[in-house]
């Protein structure tokens, strides 16, 4: 249907406290410490009026293997399809985490901790549909 | 902190009852019929196991602009930046929907409805965490 190539372009990067892969928790849900998403200043400008105190987090597992179709499922030890968990090791190695917004600034949002490395390249951010602030 | 570049790879295609834009629900809660997501037979192994009851759904919008950093939100009218809409037009043009799923099949889904044109590229395929029947 399209020729175009899928070409991404970094938009940001996430500041963590984990500077290897093995401190970085298994999933964002036990990431306890805050994460600070910052913004290309080029990009900035697309933060205007966020005001949803959830975003999905969209980022680029760049050191991730693309070539695995199953493996073992981590939290249960099964041997499973690579699209019934959400490791990084996929096709496509865009990882996804829905987390609370804490403050926005003016090229960054402060976020409840993400299970990334320290410098990971940001892909897009969307505000969560229903969790909007009132202006 | 890479030079990779950061190509995607097609997995599928989106079937749905949307030939043109004209026709596609703005935003997957109004689509009504149902989706069906053909892997591409390569990727049908990564479908063993999935048994979530819900799945992120991320796919590719070929046709948006990617130069777009602001305009106004369809939903309440207010001019603000693409990080605070969930709009097709933004840098990287990834769609993310959460859908239920109705069957799974060797090499395809059925889930609710998405709001995208037939033949719409599939990027990858998550489980909803906490949104898995049990074994």
């Amino acid at each position: 249907m399209t020729d175009t190539q899928m070409i991404l372009t970094p938009i940001g990067r996430i500041r963590t406290p984990y500077k290897t892969l093995e401190d970085c928790p298994k999933g964002p849900g036990r990431a306890g410490q805050e994460a600070r998403i910052e913004l290309d200043p080029a990009f900035a400008p697309g933060l205007k009026g966020l005001t949803a105190t959830e975003v999905d987090v969209l980022y680029w597992f760049d050191r991730a293997p693309r070539d695995v179709l199953q493996s073992v499922r981590p939290h249960d030890g099964v041997h499973c399809g690579v699209f019934a968990m959400r490791s990084p090791h996929r096709p496509n190695p865009i990882a996804l985490s829905r987390v609370r917004v804490r403050a926005v600034e003016e090229t960054a949002l402060v976020v409840d901790g993400l299970d990334c490395l320290d410098g990971t390249i940001l892909v897009d951010l969307k505000p969560v549909p229903g969790a909007m602030l009132q202006k």
